[in-house]
């Protein structure tokens, strides 16, 4: 059997993943809808599949078993919930919602359809974020204590995207937060936050800071700590650092080439990758990969509309403690 | 323009090469040619090609500007013989022959044809070395004094591979001899070889060695180490080093993940990458792009006919070398 | 001129002084001062000076120009006045005080008498920290946005240890207050802390916490995270991470020896050095070096018993956010 | 019991010797000669031995257990000829001798009096490389098949230093040589240099090569490479990489620091160690360490002087390959 996929949404993150369905053996890409109808049919041209502006008939189409949504955030939820409703399999980017609640009210709604709902939190599937899961899982590093997870932008989105991004936490944290219960095993009970605008001022003038660290607290004890900047000139750094009562995992950031240049001066390394599409593009394909296993098996996302909420609500707590300067606490 | 390719050879190599110029937006998979007519169905149909088993008439068909040929070894003078007369661009892979002066008799009819010929070194067109190059020709090292290759397969092949393979100089040492002479920037003029039979007595038997140190030496008086091995457990392992008046530059292995896990007992790393495909992903890419690009734009190949044919002469001294227990003097 | 130096204290930190002052061409170890006769005696001999328990004598003596302070936590306030009021350098271990006002009076009485004092805070002069600080001062980095400090024991402190150590933050995070001051160039105005009993229930029923995150503020907005562990199975792990607007400068973990082992399961590096006295040997020699020269020169501390000082209060506000749950604000 | 020591030379070596000893618990240094007797004397102070200008004396005193020659090479066999006849323990620094038929017949007159004689090859005391031979002799590599060694000085000699040498094999690649040895097990039977004048005009006028890369043979296959140069500009570059047939050890460079810079053009890691003291100082402790424990036990040498000899022959037939540009066989 192959699975028939419409994609709505033919930017960034639809032109990623249209190469990544289209690549795969066990999946069709039917069809590409946007509203922007130039764009749909030159990315459904590359891929052999109908371009389309109307998106509902896309999405409800009996030809389609499943839905990739890669519109822009404001039309995830309803999407998502049209799409359930039609029986379909979804597979929708993140943030499910930049208002939490409003994300727990579209999963009742797919809850109630019984529709598989996977979310594109993607660093779960990379190769070297799984290898250091694989470690915990493995009880390598025996219980997990404290966890560090380094998140930086080589530098700040353009203008205008701050104002609607729904801020720092909720935009960029985001994936983090969602890490960081991965990793940990277990929910977060309380958050702490401190954050600057130390990157660009025009970051303080939309409301939001550019610079941030968080603490958050689990039930049993463990810790995590997270950084994020919209600045790291060196390129995009993401990494993750657990350590548990028999050790520490690791995972560094990845780099285009192995080149070392070694003069009298010093030792220079190749810096890391530039951007997500490249630093992540085995996640992208992986994550696409298990959506069509999911959908075409029956069974479950390995990453689920809940964990999309509750990554939501991690960042709706650091939000808060960044305004109140205290600790929140959070539903476990 | 769309370059309309014929590839010739539907096995491992033809795959990969398949794969490449498909993705390629300047180019057009036109058929795919195979003795065994099932193997070339099955890759022509994955890529919307023709297949056929008419192998000459693939190569001169007026359909087709440009040929690779992936084909069996002991196949590829012929027929690039064949596509230079019929006016084709041509990309073959290695080794061109494994007779040096069948290689260059070859060469003779493809520079009478003025036909474009790039023969598939991959290894030059790897993002780490083209590093290492660019910080040689950048200056960046200064003026080459050393340079050290080291190059190991994983394990052995497959049982009856080594008998008609023309040895490890000619079958596998290859491409460091090509490495070499590309990253000298001059030719090497004297080889003394020394080999051993250490992985598995099959391969002696076969008359071979499985392991073999190299020195080269250039008019200059820069010198090179080569050192190769049918056995590295741990992976694939592709590592170049040059030192020169002003430093030293390097290319390490790649890893498919960035895991370190510490314990109390050692700091634990990913391991290389397993094997070829995956090692020279982006070369084997890189390459065939190069070749489409300079056959729709007639501009010189970045890896010739010529560059195949001394690569095969350095590996002829080695191997006699390697039998007479003296250094060999080659032309320059 | 040589500078006659009295050292009191003949345990772990004096018999590292011991040797630094006793290799130093420009002083003479004068005399070992300890409650314990044979330990002064022992150590004494192997470095020909004389051996005593009058303390005070030692100190008071005309024929000693500095003295080293290397005795239990509790005396070094009365020790370090009886010194300064005596007229000589003073070399003084940390803490100064455990109760920061007790420390704070003490510095009173040194700079009533314009006495030299300098508190080992040896972390400052490690090679690896130093070049950090060398390349912010440089500015290589650009201007300083967030720290991240990785300081972790091998394992607990033996029985009975914990319950006089002052807590977590004034015992052993202190030295990483200091850290983040030092690297920071400006005074944190906010502290909050986490912490947990993850390691071993005795410290919970000692009523401290062997696990913590701590995120500080300056009034610029820089922020810093300090996470503490008395667990490391792997070794003693002092790391320091700084982030600033041209890019990012760290120090790792400093190993013992540089083997590296891959076999067919993974790529093993050595482990870190086990302890202080290895991590930290070169910083131990350094800062003697450092305090026989201002005190021989007459020029200022580099490590200042204001430092001491200030590091305590931040230890202080860290225990009471861990204890109130809340941020605390600390006088610049 | 404490063993007596006689240093004769107050040179570079005998310096560092001067101060392991005088350190050392078991040993004392009793006296310091040389030829220069202030050298001597200034020396002498700093450890509170004897100087004298009487060498002969010196060595066969009563109140002497132990012999450590540290003179210029010319003098070395004629001395460790006189110690052992006076009956005393020996540890020569290398080479022993630079015509290797002398130091064998020097060998001889040791042999005979039954004393012990420890070399100094200090490179088998350094912590990493140790660290290889243990994953060697504890079979964590399996056989060992290659051996590759990089050997590199920072800088050119001072000039007149290369004329009265021994050249390049008999003076620097010896150490190599004695490490080859060590790793491999097993004697190498056949040797093929390749040398050139590349770092400076003046080493090629004094008859000597300042770059070379030599491989060596042994009776059961395995295969050695060496690399050689007096310039690498970045610091002192001694690495061993060895592979068996169950995988790799290597041991790197040492640096002063783990200073890692990252700035939007590369990631600058931390230089090597600048010359031999510092690289080799954990190294030339235990040598002397290993000395006084065999000389005041009665065990035998770590490095003997056969170890030196077979060494000696190995730079031999280096130079003569490098003259007459043949493989060169070496008596096993």
């Amino acid at each position: 059997m192959v699975l028939n996929v419409a994609l709505v949404g033919a930017g960034r993150m639809g032109t990623i993943h249209a190469a990544s369905i289209a690549r795969h053996p066990g999946a069709r890409l039917v069809s590409i809808a946007d509203r922007d109808g130039e764009r749909a049919s030159g990315l459904a041209e590359r891929h052999g599949a109908e371009a389309t502006t109307e998106t509902e008939a896309a999405i409800t189409s009996d030809a389609v078993d499943a839905v990739v949504v890669a519109s822009s955030t404001d039309t995830h939820v309803e999407l998502v919930e049209l799409a359930a409703s039609a029986g379909k399999a979804i597979f929708s980017e993140k943030p499910l919602a930049l208002d939490s609640e409003r994300g727990a009210r579209c999963l009742e709604v797919v809850d109630a359809r019984g529709a598989l709902l996977q979310v594109g939190f993607n660093r779960r599937f990379d190769p070297s974020f799984r290898g250091v899961k694989a470690a915990i899982d493995e009880g390598r590093i025996g219980k997990v204590e404290l966890v560090v997870l380094t998140s930086r932008d080589p530098e700040l989105p353009p203008p205008g995207y701050i104002e609607t991004s729904g801020g720092l936490f909720r935009d960029f944290a985001i994936h983090d937060f969602d890490t960081a219960r991965w990793l940990l095993s277990e929910e977060p009970i309380e958050v702490v936050a401190f954050g600057s605008n130390l990157v660009d001022p025009s970051v303080g003038a939309a409301g939001d800071v550019d610079t941030a660290m968080t603490l958050l607290r689990t039930a049993s004890g463990a810790l995590c700590h997270i950084n994020n900047s919209r600045r790291a000139v060196y390129g995009y750094d993401q990494r993750i650092e657990v350590h548990g009562s028999l050790g520490m995992a690791q995972a560094g950031d990845r780099t285009p080439a192995s080149v070392v240049v070694t003069t009298g001066e010093a030792i220079h390394h190749s810096l890391p990758h530039r951007w997500f599409p490249q630093r992540y593009a085995e996640a992208y394909e992986a994550e696409m990969a298990a959506f069509i296993e999911a959908a075409t098996n029956g069974t479950p996302a390995l990453v689920t509309g809940l964990d999309a909420v509750r990554a939501g609500r991690l960042a709706d707590a650091a939000q808060e403690s960044l305004e109140t300067g205290r600790p929140v606490a959070v539903g476990g």
